[in-house]
């Protein structure tokens, strides 16, 4: 493209040798696309660090707000930078102007997703443009709780609530979900789950959003592009389907007779495997204690229906070591906050943005286009026709 | 996720030896993302095919529409066919009910690609769901002409009009943009470029898209987020800066000199360089000999800050082969047929759109979920302390 920008693409990999390789299952699987220094997963030992903290840590005595500041700056805050780092976020949460009308006409059946994919585009066209800053990343972060709560009240008939600066991430979502002041034992959930699913490494849809910022794009595109990541059913899109399941194996009353009948549908039994865990998801061990303080009833099912799939799966193919995934035991606690179904994916992204942004403002530090190459499988000639002789 | 998934995900490249490889220079170079069948560039000899056929007979002979069939169902259309896939997008070219309220909502001032990055994400909320397909497809790339026609219009006054069903897909977007028959020669222009841009293997928008679709989302996700890669400069962002240096070399009357005082500046010189051709893209080449006939007078200036810059590239880093590249030329044709430079990217994404629903098409049919490793840099080991103790 130019001459600066060719030098600028230079890093330090550059003196490495160059090695051509052919991912080994497709999917760039084993392939190291990008360094980062934000998250680390270690999927054969069920480890996951934010920057050096391990995540059962952070998801026991952390609140998401400390995590926002983790994840961009380095370092947990004192109370001095948290408070700082509150006020911006609080100071963003404003129904936005140039969005809300926008949201106001998208039909009210749409899926949450959608909405906040069209919001956070919308935002962009005013919001942000140039190189991706710090400035920007409180205000995608602090504005996605606000483009769902108004589209969640609009679609019940009622309207938007504007948020309450005292409140911290969680509560003030909640709160603006409800209108109701929110119960204790909810914020604390919320919190964790958000700490939780704050990030993880190179998924798919920051991997999406650092693609997009490699281009020299803004946040706005890099961070709609990973909203539309995440709404995939084999990355953030299913948590509400375990729910759907987790439903319909309390009604027929026999869980190992519901999961053996699907299997020999060879239907999907949600909440279980992931790409990158070989062993038992760190999130998933939290999310599980979550849920079995919050509501014993719903837990003791949950928990049947997880040994009883577990046993099964592997019985079906042993060896295969399908375990737990992060998706099973969100289903169950979101669901206890009094969030429904088709807020579960939208709630991922509420935490996940975090990550996002922190990801996107890493990559336009230190950037590279991401351009891979494709292996051509099509024909190699073929002679023009004139279309009269076709 | 799931026993069906997991199964669904081998390929036949489960049985490929393992590597794990880092990239060599970063940015994923040299590294084989996905198969395709749709497009090879060979950036060594400079050449270009889309599903075996030359780009340079292609865009000497085929229209837009006849590179859409290519790309989508494998082969170049007869009459029959041709007429049919006609057809079937110049249905879909109306104004589209539920976007147009928001398009009149966004402000005058808005950037188009951010426009079109909105609309089509707004198209995905009723127009959109589910596995992608080539309804879809169609839909989507008939739409994004009206799309930013409707926006054009708006921003000078106008009314959006209603298109012309008779007309081509070029000629119909000119008519769109200006209400005016379009020329032929401008038809002819256009059609020309649309050809040439419509694909290029795995570049980052079209990558972008791939992912997006990959881990199950909807097309209209995958879309939105290949609008929000192309905008970034270091990819398709670029050609109305070709623009702008040219009608400022036009003014100091004196290329070399300009050239001279940029360069020590350090300032870019747009439109030279690519990350893939290592020789003269055979998409400049075309571009160039269009922009000659198309207007003799601009040509002559064009050309002659082409080879006056890459002789002061060579000049000053000897042997690193920086070429013409396709914004160079782009710019003058768009500009040539009476588009406005914050319209040449959006232009661009309008015969990409073609490329970028055919690679999402191709990657649901062999689906992997698409997720790379990262190398984490950061700290390994930090001891969780509480916040009053920080």
């Amino acid at each position: 493209m130019s001459t600066k920008q060719s030098d600028a693409e230079k890093t330090s990999m550059d003196t490495l040798p160059a090695v051509v390789a052919r991912p080994n299952k497709g999917g760039l699987e084993g392939i190291v696309a990008a360094s980062t220094s934000i998250s680390k997963v270690e999927g054969t030992i069920g480890r996951l660090i934010y920057r050096g903290y391990n995540i059962h840590d952070l998801a026991r005595n952390a609140t998401f707000e400390e995590i926002i500041h983790l994840l961009w700056f380095g370092n947990l805050p004192n109370r001095t930078e948290l408070a700082h780092l509150h006020n911006r976020l609080a100071a963003e949460r404003t129904l936005p102007e140039a969005v809300m009308p926008i949201i106001r006409l998208l039909p009210r059946n749409a899926e949450p997703m959608d909405v906040l994919r069209t919001a956070t585009s919308a935002w962009g066209v005013t919001g942000a443009s140039g190189t991706p800053d710090l400035e920007q990343a409180i205000a995608i972060t602090a504005r996605f709780p606000v483009f769902l709560a108004a589209f969640h009240r609009l679609r019940q008939g009622k309207e938007p609530l504007e948020s309450r600066p005292e409140l911290d991430h969680a509560a003030n979502y909640l709160y603006l979900l409800t209108g109701n002041e929110p119960k204790p034992e909810h914020v604390k959930a919320l919190n964790s789950y958000l700490v939780l699913l704050a990030d993880h490494g190179m998924n798919a849809s920051t991997f999406t959003g650092r693609v997009v910022a490699s281009t020299g794009s803004d946040i706005a595109s890099a961070v709609t592009a990973a909203i539309g990541s995440l709404k995939g059913p084999l990355h953030g899109g299913a948590p509400s389907k375990v729910l759907d399941m987790l439903e319909a194996i309390a009604k027929a009353r026999n869980p190992e007779q519901w999961l053996r009948k699907a299997m020999a549908r060879g239907e999907r039994i949600m909440g279980f495997g992931h790409r990158v865990y070989k062993t038992t998801d760190p999130r998933a061990e939290e999310l599980r204690e979550m849920a079995r303080v919050a509501d014993a009833k719903s837990f003791a099912l949950s928990h049947e229906v997880e040994e009883t799939a577990l046993s099964l799966l592997e019985e079906e193919k042993p060896g295969r070591k399908l375990y737990t995934n992060v998706e099973f035991y969100s289903a169950a606690l979101l669901s206890s906050v009094g969030l429904p179904g088709d807020l579960f994916t939208p709630t991922f992204a509420v935490s996940r943005v975090a990550g996002w942004t922190a990801h996107v403002l890493e990559q336009v530090h230190n950037n590279r286009l991401i351009r891979p190459e494709a292996d051509y499988t099509g024909p190699e000639e073929a002679k023009f026709v004139p279309i009269g002789e076709r």
